[in-house]
């Protein structure tokens, strides 16, 4: 409980550089032995200083959630860059603008959008067709062969939108077993392979990605999928552990915060460390109780996982509680920083906007925007 | 369904600021027929725009959560800020900074703390003690004389630390009925007025204060009461609306989100709006169903709520997926904005950091530092 950084005195997210590197080797690694491209999602952590390590395991081409993260990376000069999210029409104008710049494709899940954007493109930008195969959320479902033709013909009035490919990103995985996440991944492989088939003889050059952490992790072999696009994987969390896709020992973000107060009657640990932080995303523990971040120390060279773990049993804006065994109560003191690893790291990365690493030096985030901590 | 800014493209926070004025009126006015001061909290707006306000309504001395909060309102020349979080030993050195230009106050909660800024203290500050009345977030307990006596007689070892009286949130108003509320806040007046009492005649400018909205906005009397701090009733939110601290149409921000995607088979429609700008607040409905917000039709004066609700069933880090009946579905359309009122509009605002007023004016918010939305 040696404080690391005596120049911190606020909440800071700690990055175990080492520990990021090394899920991305193995991600890498994975993806190479299957002959599958690994085009990751940077949505996780949306940091300029991370996507340089891409490059060094052959990654040339990169995923984001939104135009404006789109820009963020456009300084590192990707081959392409995929906006994993469906095309928003009202940003036509700023597409056309990136996209004179920087390779770019988007995705797509209904007609009317590739109508929109066949008749108002001015630079050519790749598209993959997006397809729900059972999460629910977007895409078109995989069944729904009047709507993945409605896209591809309306394209092909126009030379300026290019077919990538299909897209699934199987989110279910999120509240699945190991067992049901190979059965969830099975299923997509289906799906896609499907499509792939289908399509093929008329568009060659077509690619199929799934995208979704849990399955990218528990799965061992990609054969016969093109492209993977997990993002998470390079900081996992709890949610991921609690899934089986990591240990806790692989979360490579940790946030630091100040112990306010100590309740020794109540085993209870104040800390300056809430929902602004953290975020309020939460996991339910196997004995039904909530849990919004669980108990590291922190140490010169990185954080120590409890034997006996403590919880952040609530959050509010600001607060974090911690509910802590004695053992860990007797070693903590006021003024000190306890580490929280995060139910969710994307979140929590978001709302930090920063990142500092083991050796103290600040790490970019796009919310940030390089200013690191608004707030330091 | 027209879109009022042609120029907003991306998901942007709206302010009514119409409403959040009527709401400002109606808490001073209330505070003011009771001889009570309102000394508001002002994490949720967290805006220098909207600080000004309170000074038209005789508000002099104001409250926040962060000593990073204090500095950013320092510009506004307020009588006192006060923090309204467990002072964290590990700033004593920015608050000694902090302290040699502004009025500053703190909160205690234990005779640790007290001991350090007797110790260390430069600049003399203000101090509340904390209680906790039955939320079981922060706070000594009402009970626990030894506690208060502790700070107190640490306290008064120096010149610097200077007795400003009693301080409770009774946050567990949050999850009551109207009754409960009310049940809650006499509890809570009776415990301060008993700490009033006892300690007066040592300390005869000591005053009590309770900040929490709920109880200032269904109670119609603070008799007894020194000072009120409430902060969210500026916005007001999903969670107000459902205890019964506001309607609907008090409610002064709506996230303005682009439609992508429409689903009429299954009744939905996929927006541009996630977590990372509503956060994960959920409403528990009457029905059990999870909210996320409930969707408003924007038009050029502002937005309407709509006699059918329709609510965000669901969020994950960019999408929002809207469960709506037909006469809803049937009109939007693809590229328009479509408005959701946020389930915690405090939460909502740190996300977003910043707001456009209706005439299309941008408006700061510290998280955002002016800059205002970092990616637009």
């Amino acid at each position: 409980m040696i404080l690391p950084y005596p120049i911190i005195t606020a909440p800071t997210l700690f990055l175990d550089e080492k520990k990021a590197l090394n899920n991305l080797k193995k991600m890498s690694e994975k993806a190479k032995k299957s002959h599958t491209r690994l085009v990751p999602h940077f949505k996780t952590h949306q940091s300029r200083h991370i996507g340089e390590w891409y490059k060094e395991y052959g990654v040339t081409e990169i995923t984001v959630s939104s135009i404006y993260a789109a820009e963020y990376f456009l300084p590192q000069l990707w081959e392409n860059i995929h906006i994993a999210f469906p095309f928003n029409p009202l940003e036509i104008t700023k597409l056309n603008r990136l996209a004179a710049e920087q390779s770019i494709s988007v995705q797509l899940v209904n007609a009317a959008t590739a109508g929109l954007l066949a008749d108002n493109l001015l630079q050519q930008v790749g598209y993959f067709i997006e397809i729900d195969a059972g999460y629910g959320r977007t895409g078109v479902e995989v069944s729904d062969f009047g709507t993945i033709e409605a896209i591809l013909r309306t394209s092909l009035k126009t030379n300026k939108l290019k077919f990538r490919g299909f897209y699934i990103h199987a989110g279910h995985t999120y509240h699945s077993s190991p067992e049901e996440i190979q059965a969830i991944y099975h299923q997509t492989t289906s799906a896609l392979t499907m499509l792939k088939d289908k399509y093929n003889s008329e568009f060659p050059d077509l690619v199929i990605r799934l995208g979704d952490t849990p399955s990218c992790s528990i799965q061992q072999d990609f054969a016969g999928i093109d492209e993977v696009g997990p993002g998470n994987f390079i900081f996992y969390d709890l949610t991921q552990a609690a899934l089986g896709s990591c240990t806790k020992e692989d979360i490579a973000v940790a946030l630091a915060a100040p112990i306010v107060d100590i309740k020794k009657h109540k085993n209870e640990i104040l800390v300056h460390g809430g929902g602004v932080h953290l975020s309020k995303d939460v996991l339910i523990l196997p004995n039904g109780q909530k849990s919004y971040g669980e108990v590291v120390f922190i140490h010169e060279d990185g954080w120590e996982i409890l034997e006996e773990p403590a919880i952040v049993k609530s959050i509010s804006q600001e607060h974090g509680v911690l509910q802590a065994p004695k053992a860990i109560i007797d070693r903590v003191h006021l003024g000190e920083l306890i580490g929280i690893l995060p139910v969710h790291s994307c979140m929590t990365a978001d709302c930090m906007g920063g990142y500092m690493n083991l050796k103290g030096e600040k790490v970019d985030h796009f919310k940030g925007q390089n200013s690191f901590y608004r707030n330091l």
